[in-house]
């Protein structure tokens, strides 16, 4: 299916962080030529240069919004050099962001994959962005128009099966054992793996290894007494590694990064 | 007065913090539901697993949002065991929550206090939520079947006398002597009491005492020098210790939890 | 031009941060008087008691919101003692804050300056403010109901020609040398000067000093190698000084306020 009808509807990824107005001025970009924009902001904290981050939770995120969202993600360092950029549609939503890996887990399985042409922006009739904020300067204002149905994909982008891979690998799958990372730390300090749950479905009894301990897996984080550490299968459909009442992160000493081993204790 | 007008606003409390997709997606779980929905994130920073903060703010604030707000509040370390989500209707306001005791400072005065019925995810029309993530999954499709005015909380809740009560005692009041704790700090370092102001109404000439200081009640921050301490009444009706233009619990080595203790100097 | 018609659109900037309901009751003041207000927060992040960031930002900021947009703006360690509260108009903009320098950079070149009238809060029908939070209680209602188009800057402003200049200098422009400071540092450790573009565009050879570096000028964070320093114009018209996919706040030991003079080195 390659239609894709918008909602109206935009989501903003970024490594941008809360301070200053540059979350802001994207929005101001965006309302300014689509006054009716539902704007959500879906994380702003992705860790500087590191788009790996924004494309697990855009791809674990988008079926939480309406279809026909546009999700824009701008995590950048290639800004104003020589960098495509790729619009992707799936499942009835779209994601535009620099061609740099950030949208890889979405290509893989898309309906379609386009990059930009470099007339899009002439296309919707502006001129040359500034060469350090393209999130304001062309992002905003395509999403906008995307989104305010004015513009479809064919208008600004053309198909194509090339694009950057993504920057870590993926789980590697073996017999009774699937390894992986620590993709994320959320505020709680609960450590999110890129460890699918259906990769371990068969398992009859598995056990997370990670900072040189092993946890049991359970459903939820009261199941256990507070303080101690448990795994669970989370809400975003892949394995976490949490401490009950605590924070895992601290109690393990262990960070974004850091390597999970799951094995079948049968 | 048990009628309850939805105006179509959401606030959302939780102790999720700044980082990842978690406030995100809940207000994507809304708009999926309830397109015009108006949502307004009220703190996203309650210390993790701490109920009273919620509590606190949530009942010196919600006044200042239209009658008919829906306001989600999710501080919940018991998520996915056995515990009761309450409803609490006040003034034209209606509330959702765990039963941990985030409520008790509203439900005390309620207009209304109920307990979430087991099929109220059935009725509108959603299966087993998720076992970690019921702001997502079940407070945020609920909160906006109520705004949008689908259902009522007839028809998912039952009235209860019976609810957990808030885990941090009310102040202690005695002769020309109030004792309560600082609830939370602000990002300027102001230390914000459990003290309402009618507490100490009746003192000629209130002192503030606090981590070894006592300090004069004034009215404006800029009522003293900078660098000197005060205290006042605060914009939400309760005894506040600040440093003008300066940072209170810096200066005082003061934290959340720590007493205050207001006597009648006379 | 002194016209000014609302767009139905506010921004916010305070330094208030990202803990606790101060902005959240700001929003809720404001859709109470005007439900279909669009709000975006423009920063919350202000250093504490530091206006002239906010004037910055707002001044660089206020041309990607849409013309007719109401700008609030709350950094304000003299609420509740006698200051006076500023109207700005400029380019279809209308700026709302105290008068204590934070919007001197708008009203330099101003299309109407105005100081708020004593009875402004009873031209709308509110009594008097609390002491502690004129944000919530004065400019949320007020910006609503000039948003709303309910009131005109004429019903609650006085022309005025007098007003507290900006607490920071501009910067010092001599033959072949313009020197200014380090006005702010970003999320990833840029550093931004107060130093506008135009007063280097005559420079053949520009050459940034900062923290005892001199540092070359190019176009783009891509153009050098990965931790190489740069300088560029940024995407808000002023002198920034970076470090490609690094952090240069860490890398050269430098904060806000830090000294920077370009030369001409020819």
């Amino acid at each position: 299916m390659n239609e894709w009808q918008p909602s109206g509807v935009i989501t903003i990824t970024t490594d941008f962080g809360h301070k200053g107005p540059f979350a802001a001025v994207m929005q101001g970009a965006i309302v300014k030529r689509f006054a009716d924009a539902r704007i959500i902001d879906l994380a702003h904290d992705i860790p500087a240069h590191w788009p790996p981050e924004a494309g697990f939770w855009l791809s674990r995120s988008y079926q939480y919004f309406p279809s026909g969202t546009v999700h824009m993600a701008i995590v950048d360092p290639g800004v104003g050099t020589e960098r495509d950029v790729l619009l992707v549609v799936k499942d009835g939503h779209l994601f535009i962001a620099p061609d740099n890996g950030l949208l890889a887990p979405l290509a893989e399985n898309a309906d379609r994959v386009c990059k930009l042409n470099e007339d899009a922006l002439d296309r919707i009739g502006l001129g040359t962005p500034s060469l350090t904020f393209h999130g304001r300067d062309m992002f905003a204002p395509l999403a906008a128009d995307l989104a305010a149905g004015k513009i479809c994909v064919d208008d600004i982008g053309t198909d194509s099966t090339d694009w950057i891979p993504g920057l870590i690998e993926d789980p590697q799958v073996g017999s009774a054992r699937v390894s992986g990372i620590v993709i994320t730390v959320d505020a709680f300090g609960n450590l999110i793996s890129n460890i699918d749950a259906s990769l371990i479905e068969s398992f009859g009894n598995p056990m997370v290894n990670v900072a040189g301990k092993t946890i049991a897996m359970t459903t939820a984080y009261g199941r256990v007494s507070p303080g101690e550490f448990l795994a669970l299968i989370n809400s975003f459909g892949v394995v976490e590694i949490a401490r009950s009442e605590d924070n895992a992160a601290d109690g393990l000493g262990c960070e974004r990064g850091a390597p999970v081993v799951i094995t079948d204790a049968k």
